[in-house]
C-alpha cells in the first residue's frame, strides 16, 4: 500500500485491475448513440469477463463525438446503474479547454479514472510540450481525485509518451498519474514500462491481449482490449490463471481470438460480430470516416473466429 | 462566369482568390485568446498584401482550441469589423458533429468558406469513409451558400484527400464544394489537382510559396501561407506580377523567406519574429503542446530573414 498519496484522504474507488473492455459505442441510424444498448452491453461485459470497463477509447469511437455528446452519454450510462467504481473515462482531446473539461466531468462522476490521449494533431512535438500539456491539464483540473491513465497509442494517435516522459510525468504528479494503457503493440516498450515504473504503484495495461501473459509474469496490472468487447472471458481466464500450469494454452487461446480479429478493420469486425451474434442489425453503424464490414468480409470473419473454438455465438445469451 | 451555382440565387461572398494568410492566434499568459491582438492582426494583414484571411488553420493552433472557443473568437472577429467577404473558416474536426456545428456558424456569419479537415484521429481509412463523412457534412449542412474548400495536409493530418476522392466530391457537390488547400508540399500533387480540376471552377491554393510562380503559371489561384502572417507583400508581388519578366525574381526573393522560417518550428518562429517586431512579448506565447522559440533559435531565426533582405523589423509601423 503506498503511504502516500490521495487515496488517503478522499473518496476514489480502488484502482482496477484486470480485464478492461474499451466498450463499442452503439449507433442508430441517425448516427446518434444508442444509449439503451450500449447499457446493456456494458452490463453484460461486466457480468462476462470484464473487470471493469473503458468508455471513450479509440474502439468507442469517441473522437467522432462531440464533447458534449460524451458528456451526455456518460452521465447517461452512469444514470442506468453502470458501477463507476468499474469505469475509466476517456478524455484527452487534442484541445487542453476540452480534456479539461471531460476530466472534470470524469471526477465529478465519481469514475475510476480518466484515460488520455495526448494532444494529437500536431506531430512531432517535443516531450516538453506534451509534459506541458499533462501539467496544465492536473493543475487546472486541480483535483486530489484525480487518477490519470496515460493513453499511449502511436499506431493510431501518431504521438505517444517516451519512457522519459513518462517517467517526469509520475515523478511530479505521484498518486496522479498512476498508470498507461500501452497500446504500442510493441513488447519491449511494455516491458521497459513495467520494469522502469511497477514498483511506483504504477499500472501497465496492454492495449491488448497478444502477450498478456509475459505482461502478467513481469507485472502488468491487466488488460485493457478491444477483442473484450466479445471475447473478454479467454482473457479472464489468462488473468485468473497466469501462475497455473495450463497458462500458456489459454494464452495461445485468446491469442487466436485476436488474430482472427486482427485481420479486418477492428471496430467494424467487433461490430459485426456483435450484430450477428444478438442478431441486431444496428450494431454494425460506425461512424464515418469509418465503414461498416461488408457482408463478405464479414463471413469471413465468423468462419475464422468459429475455428478458433471460441464461442462467439453464444453472446446472444445476453 | 459559371452559369450553373448556388451563386445565381443566394447571398454568397465572391470566391477569394490571392494570397491568404492562415492567421495566428495570440493567446493571453492564462492561455486565452487575445481578440485585440487578433483583430488588429486581421487589419494589419488586410493592409499588408492579403487578400484574405483564413481564421482557425493550423497555424491559427485551431485544434487546440475548443468548438465554444472557435465560435466566440469567430464572432468576436466579425463584430469587430473584419470584412466576412476576406474570411474563409476553418471548420473542420474529428468529431463530424463539431464540424457541422462549425460549419454552419461560418455559413451564418456570412464569410466566405469554410475550409474542412478531414477527421485525422483514426489513419489509413478508405477513402469511401471520407467521401461519406464529407457527404454527411454537406447534407446535413443543408445550406445552398455552403462554399466548402478541402484542407489537405497529409504531414500534419496524416489522413489526406486523394485526386479521385477530390475528384468525386467535386462532381457530387458542384458549386459547394469549391477548392483545395494543397499543403501536401508536393507540387506533383498541385499540378495533378490543377490539371485535373482547374477547369472546373475548382481553386486550387498550394499552402505554401515554394512553388507559387510555377502554381500560378499552370492555374493556381493563389497561396494560403502560414508564412504570410509577417510576409505577405513578397507573395503578393509574385500574385500581381506573375506575367511579368521579373517573376522568377520575386519567386526567388519569397523563396527565401519561406527558407529562414523553415528551419524552425513554423509557428513559434512566426510568433517570435511578431512578438520582437512588435516589441511584444506576449506574441510568443503557444499553446501547448507546441513550445515557445527558445531565445537562441529566436536570435538564429532573426538573423536568417535579416539576411534574405526581407524588412521584417518594418511590421512594428502597424
Amino acid at each position: 500500500m503506498p503511504a502516500i498519496g490521495p487515496d488517503d484522504n478522499v473518496m476514489v474507488p480502488a484502482k482496477i485491475k484486470g480485464i478492461l473492455a474499451p466498450v463499442l459505442t452503439p449507433f442508430d441510424q441517425n448516427a446518434q448513440p444508442n444509449v439503451g444498448r450500449l447499457v446493456g452491453h456494458c452490463k453484460w461485459l461486466l457480468e462476462n469477463g470484464c473487470d471493469g470497463l473503458v468508455l471513450f477509447g479509440t474502439t468507442s469511437e469517441a473522437n467522432s463525438l462531440s464533447v458534449g455528446e460524451r458528456k451526455r452519454l456518460a452521465e447517461q450510462v452512469v444514470s442506468a446503474g453502470i458501477s463507476t467504481r468499474k469505469l475509466i473515462l476517456g478524455t484527452g482531446c487534442c484541445s487542453l479547454s476540452d480534456s479539461i473539461e471531460l476530466t472534470k466531468q470524469a471526477i465529478e462522476l465519481g469514475s475510476a479514472g480518466a484515460l488520455v490521449l495526448p494532444p494529437f494533431y500536431y506531430k512531432s512535438v517535443p516531450d516538453e510540450g506534451l509534459f506541458r500539456y499533462f501539467g496544465s491539464l492536473i493543475d487546472r483540473v486541480s483535483d486530489e481525485r484525480l487518477r490519470l491513465y496515460l493513453y499511449h497509442i502511436p499506431p493510431v494517435a501518431q504521438v505517444g509518451f517516451s519512457l522519459p516522459l513518462v517517467r517526469k510525468l509520475t515523478e511530479r504528479y505521484p498518486g496522479t498519474v498512476v498508470g498507461i494503457k500501452d497500446s504500442s503493440g510493441d513488447w519491449e516498450n511494455t516491458k521497459a514500462l513495467i520494469a522502469s515504473l511497477g514498483a511506483h504503484d504504477f499500472d501497465v495495461f496492454p492495449g491488448n491481449e497478444s502477450y498478456l501473459l509475459a505482461a502478467l509474469q513481469v507485472g502488468a496490472a491487466g488488460c485493457i482490449s478491444a477483442t473484450a468487447n466479445v471475447a473478454a472471458r479467454p482473457l479472464q481466464a489468462v488473468f485468473q490463471s497466469w501462475r497455473a500450469p495450463g497458462a500458456k494454452e489459454l494464452q495461445e487461446a485468446a491469442g487466436r481470438v485476436r488474430i482472427a480479429f486482427q485481420k479486418y478493420p477492428i471496430i467494424p469486425g467487433l461490430k459485426a460480430v456483435l450484430a450477428k451474434a444478438l442478431n441486431d442489425e444496428l450494431w454494425k453503424s460506425v461512424l464515418p470516416p469509418l465503414l461498416p464490414l461488408s457482408s463478405a468480409d464479414s463471413e469471413k470473419l465468423f468462419a475464422s473466429l468459429t475455428e478458433t473454438g471460441f464461442p462467439w455465438q453464444q453472446l446472444s445469451m445476453r
